[in-house]
């Protein structure tokens, strides 16, 4: 297997982006990857777009030629876009490591997009729910909100942590992002103001959700013992997991673990062959504050139940020993649904680069974590500053 | 790069499959393919499945996990969709071929399947219409059967070829269907029936237009160097392409050609070493009577404008020197749009095999081509007996 870096990353800002169409906001993070990379995008062998809901919200599919063409790529570049749910962009960035690791491809483009905000906020809940199965959960009336409430209420009553701990994850994560320009919401929040804002599915507020939002994001990967001739800057994709979960929450043996993250988290540490305290700082999925903590458990960075204690205790902070979403994670950046998993990667790189807004001081080693649906599908990349 | 086999097919038959719902359908079509390549479900690796709309006629996203989980895949196995309008399945198909010639994994299940009468009719064609690009050319009202219509009449204009000419294409297809048990329909037609069926899109008329189907196809893809432990007849992927065409009508600059065709089938004669003259028999993407006229030519097969002076000529029949859609083609099978590609590879090994209810005499290499969206995606793969 040869050896895969990113050299190029590019995003536009998260947030409701009026006046850029679908296609418009991909061309725009695609075409910064490439200025970013230094590459003639006539180098470029293969792209991989993920996205997750153009066809329900905009009516529009095959976006991945579609966006090819924008960006004027050559004609013999297989162009596809792929769909998991909110790990859309998470399966993109790894097929395109895929590609290149298995000596397929020396130059991929992959990149995430969505655009949710023109369209009716109803229209959005049914876009979303989508991800669920529809004749299982779905139609009965399962949100995503309403799957982590439950996620909630159980791990509080299992592991005596109590509503505020979990709050404290909003809290953080909108005073990271307070400093991302990237970031939807760019306003420290109180935790006062957590708790008072309004109720979405008990247990959890306003605070404790991500918003939707427009936005796309872009990297440009290469094979690794090219990288230098682009960039001083390589950093390498030492590991790559992505597993199956369940489909349904009842089919779940546990509320309080997300399966799919255990799986995909051991085959990245396997092929990385790294551990968990290897990692010098984590871009998580915080769809809600609850899922921030869960995660970071089923990352293997903290026993199970004590996730709450290790943000209480400072560790999660940008300059504690494990930064958890120094971004601002989806709860400050918004969660433009197909963009996310690549959106991290970007965070990360800038990360190991020694250019991120909210630097995290000695990064060397970065872990995403990217996961879909009723957690069936999830993806953990580490990556490594050369 | 490792040679790739496929050692298991199976598919659904093609139309309206009342009671069976999507993920139903694709559970089917992948058991028989794991029932006919004889293998343990457990030494499935990764799951690729093509699908275009279920998203908007269904509500239903994330699919590739949800049926993963319906066959009991192992929790290790990444499960992920693709979509490229027309050209889901082939893109599926592909995909796992890269997998397994990258050395990545060493059998892998790949699968299309499409959920469509289910839904009223004017919402296929909105949902249909979504591969087009929808600011440019969907909204402005343009279809699939528009589209085709304008290319049949500079086809026409071009070559002095005549409407009766293209539908006898309907004639041959709609003949080799009546022997396929997997068809939708299995009834023949004579030219004055094609001619007198209602108008369409001038010139098409209905039985010039392929119809929407439910269905699911899929095979097990395996490394070539194991297939002769699964299997005493392995059909070998010699040539794989994929390529990008124009995303909108105004922007290509011949009717009468889809180039991303021509692309795609270079890239994949030059991969197998082969030439035009090779190939025994092909499966290719006549959505419309006058596709397989174009994509006869834009596949090497005849010159530009003589693909009507073949058919006349029973070239193109299933005991002609070249037969094209001995399965029926999409005109007889229906086009349950993401999973054609894969279909048209079951039809090929069948015919490889020599177990097809149409065969064609002495099949050794069959060429598949499946074209998605305004043509701008489209793939091309040949297969040989061993």
């Amino acid at each position: 297997m040869r050896g895969v870096s990113v050299i190029g990353i590019g995003s536009t800002p998260y947030g409701v982006l009026e006046g850029k169409p679908l296609k418009e906001l991909a061309t725009l993070a695609c075409n910064e990857a490439i200025r970013n990379a230094q590459i003639d995008r006539k180098e470029i062998q293969a792209f991989y777009l993920g996205n997750f809901v153009s066809g329900i919200l905009l009516s529009q599919e095959t976006i991945a030629p579609l966006v090819g063409n924008c960006l004027q790529l050559s004609k013999e570049v297989p162009c596809t876009k792929v769909e998991g749910a909110c790990c859309s962009a998470g399966i993109a960035f790894r097929q395109g490591f895929i590609l290149i690791a298995s000596g397929f491809a020396d130059i991929v483009l992959v990149a995430g997009v969505e655009k949710m905000t023109s369209a009716p906020i109803d229209r959005n809940t049914t876009a979303i729910s989508s991800g669920m199965d529809w004749e299982e959960e779905g139609k009965a009336g399962l949100t995503f909100p309403g799957l982590f409430g439950l996620v909630a209420h159980r791990y509080m009553h299992d592991f005596g942590v109590s509503i505020e701990t979990i709050g404290k994850v909003s809290v953080k994560n909108r005073a990271n992002g307070a400093k991302n320009p990237r970031a939807r919401f760019r306003k420290e929040v109180t935790l006062e103001e957590v708790m008072r804002s309004r109720p979405i599915s008990d247990p959890l507020k306003l605070y404790d959700c991500c918003s939707i939002a427009d936005g796309a994001s872009a990297a440009v990967l290469c094979r690794a013992d090219w990288a230098d001739k682009f960039t001083d800057q390589p950093v390498d994709i030492v590991g790559s997991g992505q597993a199956l979960g369940y489909s349904t929450l009842y089919a779940a043996p546990d509320l309080t673990t997300i399966s799919v993250t255990v799986r995909a988290a051991q085959q990245a540490y396997q092929m990385a062959n790294l551990k968990p305290a290897d990692i010098d700082f984590v871009e998580l999925h915080d769809c809600f504050t609850i899922a921030e903590l869960v995660d970071s458990e089923d990352l293997g960075f903290f026993e199970k139940g004590k996730g709450g204690r290790a943000l209480e205790d400072g560790i999660t902070q940008v300059d504690g020993r494990l930064p958890i979403n120094p971004s601002g994670g989806l709860l400050a950046k918004g969660h433009p649904v197909g963009a996310t998993g690549i959106g991290q990667i970007v965070e990360i790189v800038k990360q190991l680069r020694g250019e991120h807004e909210n630097q995290v001081k000695d990064a060397q080693i970065g872990l995403a974590h990217n996961v879909g649906a009723t957690g069936s599908v999830g993806t953990v990349h580490i990556l490594k500053r050369r």
